[in-house]
Parts: C-alpha cells; sequence; structure tokens
C-alpha cells in the first residue's frame, strides 16, 4: 500500500464522550467498572483496525461536580485486562509524571508491551488539577513550567531505563546455564532536578524494544515534550487553519532538536455524532443533550477556567474578561474562551456546542458520509496523521463508527484492511529509535 | 465443612523455587515473560483450589547475582491477565510501600478487585535492599523502624481509602440522572509523619469492599504492621516450636489491638520437592542442584548478611562471628545463621538444603503422603494455617501437588473440594471488617 495511510485512535471514555451518554436506554449506568463492557468495546474497535484504544486519566475523585462515568479504574491495569482478550490493537496509557516514579513507569509499560506482545504507549499528562495535588501531599498544583520540566526529565528516564538492555541481553540458554550477559545490562545513573534513578530496569527489552511515547497538551512547555520525546500528540484543534498552525509549529521544533519532522503522528480529538441522514444524527445529539447536566457543564466551565460558574445565567454570554488561568489546562482554556467570547453565544449554547459540557474536542455531526469527507479533508490537508476519535455514546456510536465510516475511508484507500502487523510500532509505521 | 480448613497459596516465581528449575528439560528458560505460560501455571493451582496466587516483588534488578527468572513483570498488571482467564483464584501482588504513594496503590489494587470481581489481595512490604533504593533516589536504604513506620501509615492510608466510598455511593440511575450520592463519598484529609492525602478514592467500593491485606516478613516491626492490620501473613519457620512461638506473639498482639487473635491467617513458605517414591524426590533434588550455581548462591547468602561472600570456601563452614544485619531481612539472616553455624555444616551443605541458594523457607523431599502428612501435622497443631507454597519446579512440581498432594489432603477432610465462593475474602473465610 503506497498511500500515506491514516491513523485511528478509540478514546476510550466510560459510556462515551456525552456525559448524558451513560443515561441512553439499552445502557448499563455501571458499565464503566465491568470488565466485560471493557473488552466488548476494546473488540469492536479491534474489528475496525483501529490503530489504538486511548485511556484518558487522573488520579483525584471528580468530587460534586461528577455526574456520570469518570476515570476509575487504573488504565494500565485495565490495559492488561484487554491485552488477554485482543491479538492486534494498540493499548496506550494516560500517566501522570506529578504523581508517579519514573522507574515504576517505566516497568509498569514495559510489563505491558511484554504482557501484549508488543502493543503498549503511554501518555504523559503533567495533571493540571488541585485534587490531583492534594492526593499527593500538596497544597497547591505545581507551577506550569515546572510540572513540564519535571516530565521531559520523566521522560528520559523512561527512555534510559527501557534502552538500559542491550540487545541479546537476555540470553536464557538452559544448556549453558547462562541466562544473562552481565555486560549488556548497564545502570542508567540518571541524576537530574528531580530524579535520581541508577538502574537498569529489572525487566529484559519488551517486544517494542520501547513502547510508544505518547503526549497530549497543547501548550507551549507541552509542545516542548512532544518535540522532544513523542511519537504521537493527542492535541486539541478547532479549525484547519489550528491544526496547520500547530503542526508546521512541532515538527520545526522535532527538525531542530534533531528528530525527522514526520517521527510524530499528529491526532486531534474528534467527537462524532453519526446518523443514517444528518436529521437523525442531529435528533440523537438533542436527546442525549436531554440527559444530560447543565449544572454538570457549569462546574466542568468553572473547573476549565478556573472561577466559581455556579452562578452563571445560562441564557446570558460567558462574563466578559476571564483570561486564560495561568497554571491549568492551557489549549482547552483559550479554545473554550475563543467560543465563549464569539458575538450573541450563550452560556447554554456553549455548553450545548461541548457534548453535555464534558469534553474539549471538535464534534462533527451527521451521515457516514459526512464524518469519512471530514476526515478525509483534514487528513489530506497534512496537517494531521488522523484523529482520536470520541463517539458521543459507547458502545454503539462506535458500532456506527465501525460498520459506516470505516468502509468508506478503506475504501478510498487511506485506511488499512486489516492490520499488517502485531505491534503498536508496526501500526504507527514508527520504527523503535 | 464444620471441620477446620486448610489455606494454600501458590508463591508463584518464575520456573520455580529452585535457581536450577529454568534450566529442567522441557521447560522454557525465557517462559517467566509469556502471558501463556502465567495463565497456564495460574489455571492449575486454580484447578487445585488453592485460595491465591501470591506473586514476590523487587523493584531492581538482581544484577550480577541474577542467573535465573527474577520478579520481572509488575505484579498487579500480571495478576490482571490472570484475572481476565480465571474465575475464582485470589490474586496477591506485593508492593513496596517505601517506594509507592498509597493513593495509587490503593487505586490499583481496588481496580484489580474490580476487574477480578473480589480477588485481590495486596502484600505490603518495606524493600530491604540498597539497588531498589536507589532507583528511588536514595543513597541509603532507610533505616528499618522508619520504612515500617511508613509501612503502618500506608496500610492506614489504603484502607482510609478503600473505606471512602460509602455502602451505596454509587446510584447509577439512569432513570432519575442520580449517578453518586456525594454525601457518602468522603475525603480521608490524611496526614501523617510520611504522607498527606486529601481523598476519597476515584473509584467506587469494590467487590470485597476491602481488598485483603497481606504482610510478610518476620521482625518485631513487621508482626506490628501485621497485627495492627493484615488478614494474612507470609511468614518464614523451620521448625513448628518456631511457627508456634510466632502465632502466639502475633495472635497476643493483634488481641491486645482490639482484633480477633482468629482473624490472621499464618502461612509459612514450604518449598515442596515431590517424587512418586522418596528416592525419586532425592534424585529430582540432586539433579536440579546439578543445574544450580554455587556462584549465584554465594551471592545470594551475601546479600542476606551484607558481606562480601564470593571469597568463602564451600567445604569450610561460614566464617565465624557474622552478625545479622541491623538494617535488613532480619528474620531471613536469623534462620540462615542458625542453620549455618550448625557444628560441621559446609557451606556447599548449606547452599544446598536451600533449594540452590535461592530460597529462605523450609523445604520437604518426598512422596505425596510424606508431604500431606507433613502439611497436615502442621496444620493440627493449630499453629499455622496453612502454607504459602514454592514449588520447587514449575509447572511439573505444581501439577505433582495439585494431581498428588492435593486429592489427600481433600480426603483427609483439611481442605476444599470446591471453591465454595468467588472472592479471595470468601476462600479465606474472611469478612471485610
Amino acid at each position: 500500500m503506497s498511500q500515506r495511510q491514516l491513523h485511528l485512535n478509540l478514546n476510550f471514555i466510560g459510556a462515551g464522550t456525552h456525559s448524558g451518554a451513560w443515561r441512553w436506554p439499552g445502557n448499563r449506568a455501571d458499565a464503566f467498572l465491568d470488565p466485560d463492557y471493557l473488552v466488548e468495546v476494546a473488540k469492536i474497535a479491534e474489528r475496525g483496525t483501529f490503530d489504538a484504544i486511548f485511556l484518558p486519566d487522573r488520579p483525584a475523585h471528580p468530587d460534586r461536580s461528577g455526574t456520570g462515568p469518570f476515570p476509575a479504574l487504573e488504565p494500565t491495569l485495565v490495559l492488561a485486562t484487554i491485552a488477554a482478550a485482543t491479538r492486534h490493537i494498540g493499548l496506550i496509557a494516560t500517566v501522570s509524571t506529578s504523581y508517579n516514579e519514573p522507574y515504576n513507569i517505566a516497568r509498569r509499560i514495559a510489563t505491558l508491551d511484554h504482557l501484549s506482545r508488543g502493543r503498549a504507549g503511554v501518555n504523559l499528562i503533567t495533571s493540571a488539577d488541585l485534587p490531583s495535588a492534594a492526593n499527593f501531599g500538596l497544597d497547591a498544583v505545581p507551577e506550569h513550567a515546572q510540572r513540564y520540566r519535571r516530565a521531559i526529565e520523566f521522560a528520559q528516564v523512561l527512555q534510559a531505563l527501557w534502552e538500559s538492555w542491550g540487545e541479546g541481553a537476555l540470553i536464557a540458554d538452559a544448556q549453558s546455564g547462562k541466562f544473562i550477559e552481565h555486560d549488556k545490562v548497564r545502570p542508567i545513573h540518571h541524576e537530574g532536578e528531580f530524579f535520581r534513578v541508577r538502574g537498569p530496569l529489572n525487566l529484559p527489552r519488551s517486544p517494542q524494544d520501547k513502547p510508544v511515547l505518547v503526549q497530549a497538551g497543547g501548550s507551549d512547555d507541552g509542545l516542548e515534550l512532544a518535540a522532544a520525546h513523542a511519537e504521537l500528540v493527542f492535541t486539541a484543534a478547532h479549525t484547519l487553519d489550528d491544526a496547520q498552525a500547530y503542526a508546521t509549529k512541532l515538527r520545526q521544533r522535532a527538525q531542530a532538536l534533531g528528530r525527522s519532522p514526520n517521527a510524530i503522528a499528529i491526532l486531534p480529538g474528534l467527537v462524532t455524532i453519526i446518523g443514517s441522514t444528518e436529521a437523525e444524527a442531529r435528533e440523537r445529539e438533542a436527546a442525549l443533550w436531554e440527559l444530560s447536566s447543565l449544572e454538570q457543564g457549569l462546574k466542568w466551565l468553572g473547573g476549565i477556567l478556573q472561577v466559581d460558574a455556579s452562578g452563571f445565567d445560562l441564557d446570558q454570554p460567558l462574563p466578559a474578561g476571564i483570561p486564560v488561568p495561568v497554571n491549568g489546562s492551557t489549549t482547552f482554556a483559550r479554545n473554550l474562551l475563543a467560543k465563549a467570547y464569539q458575538p450573541g453565544v450563550t452560556l447554554r449554547q456553549l455548553l450545548r456546542t461541548r457534548g453535555g459540557g464534558a469534553n474539549n474536542h471538535r464534534a462533527i455531526v451527521g451521515t457516514p458520509e459526512q464524518i469519512a469527507d471530514d476526515i478525509i479533508e483534514w487528513f489530506s490537508s497534512g496537517a494531521i496523521d488522523g484523529f482520536n476519535l470520541m463517539p458521543i455514546i459507547l458502545p454503539s456510536g462506535l458500532e456506527d463508527f465501525v460498520d459506516h465510516v470505516v468502509p468508506i475511508l478503506r475504501h478510498r484507500g487511506v485506511f488499512r484492511h486489516e492490520y499488517e502487523g502485531t505491534t503498536l510500532r508496526a501500526h504507527l509505521g514508527a520504527p523503535s529509535i
């Protein structure tokens, strides 16, 4: 296949991206805790030959704003469960670099790579929220630049530990009794601002040599992390111009650091609401909207903007003059404010464009053809390499995508008909460096 | 069934307890990294209606002393893999309290409890070795008492986080849209010597309410941790008198802390070498001995006693005057020195009684009848509640136990014929407190 190929991940969130999805008729409201459900959804994505399952995470309870499923089960364990029931699909776990030790994470992700025979990836985030900080002994969220310095050093330690077992270091020759080529297993002696790690890893080199490193978040600090270490980036882009501008900046920066500009796959989030007609898709969206909570929407908005939004009037625009918070999720806040301050937009309308107030990504509503057209338009621009798909409702919204959108993408020659390899790197076309 | 029942765990170590086991004809030397092998062994233990799989751990590379499989894959992920392929057997992961945050571990173990539908347990260790310390920024192992103060506080935080979701807190009622009863989910506001954790856990109460807490290690500090928090204790006892003395001390201490003296199941380690005749068992042991490394044995001994043993003469006794190290694995060192300083014991003989120098537990060599007799004798004394079994070789040594020893134990009325419940607590007869 010579044509450039699209990459698709499933961003697997509870019952779907929409905050009303868990109440959808036929869905089990507590399915987000059920291993059979997790495996069922993963198998649908594997049937659609997706590159990977992507699990978000946040190491804190959503508190009183939580009115639906949230990232509860720990991602690496969920992915080990999914690995046991699948053969091909990649497995990407989100991990906070602020509240973990790199030795433990290097080991857990390499373990997942062994257990899945080469399908593991890790998405490094810095955790911008206070409730997470308070679970790890802190009174305040560490400042943005410091969090990212730690994340970059964290990524360096992961890479060094994954390289600490040279090729052929595990001999395991019963005849001679030689188990390890000790000279090929080397301490890393890392000493940095945040970590001192002697190494080596206590785990032989994993099937991918190194699991895939993923980064999410579009601040300048985040871009620096992505340019230096990421092989896949999960971005938020609401216009093709934005996506193009980000891609140019990221690829230039990667090149300046000596990497190939094409070494990084860029996948924006994309919320999909599918119907057999556009009207049906819009009806589905409206029906979900009826099941979602405006109260939660306001709390979510308050969280992103770091203001108390509980008293805001839903039929008025967002009060003027709210700045991008200094120490939060910069990209999300910037995108949200840009939309909120468009003329005549009420809070109710703003929340509604956000799938019930539970996400920060671009949404498309339409038929399989419309959705495939949109995907191919963005992909063909060259700005992006695919999407982190966020079906508005699971499993049905994913089934619709796999059964009706994927065949169009295949027919147009931009997406695989079957897996050509068994590792995440093979799906991404990313050699381990 | 009214008779008091025996509890059996499989202490799952690579290719078996013996350091030569990975070289045994027919065994694959790299099987310790293979998920199919892990599942195969677990299924044999489940066929034998064992209470649980117990995975040891050490977050550091064994360095140059490693001449065989070692705890490489991270235990909680291995157990998630096993959970997906089994229905009944309990799943106990060893975790270092010195090099983890309690919020992360509370969440991972509760996640395992959800994914396995109530079969999770966690064995808290303090990690007495320098290589582990050096992977987490330290130049020295924290002193013994401090490690255990941290472990006790760690256990308190785990318990509090597991209790932070009250019964019925997860509503998940699609009809009303009520997802969480927020008043039943409470922060823990823990502030101690080592940890400050706000909570609550970001995970609804798990099937066992609280996963099972396990402790291993017999120092006074360890006993304090066990008496206060453990529901299962993995001990090392070489004589029934020792086991009796330890049990009396532990049960008295638990009672003084207001717990029932029978709330703790005591399971010493037991290495088994099985043959259809005693001579066959001894031949098997001798054949394994031929496959093991004396060099590794000396390094292992040096590690326990914190001396350089590489120059010691194997045909002489251990040099006189070596003390129990102040800051190490106290029980292991004490047991080892007691045996080493018996009159006339050479180093070669000492290492040989240790299954090739790779373990610290009592070993029995014999027929299924002899092994069953021994187990029942210890069990009937009342000092112990069962064993953490360490087959000298896997999977064949475990198959021998399940096919030939388990039927005798069942016939004599001390061991279950089938599982009566589906949770680890049910197997242990341990209500969640």
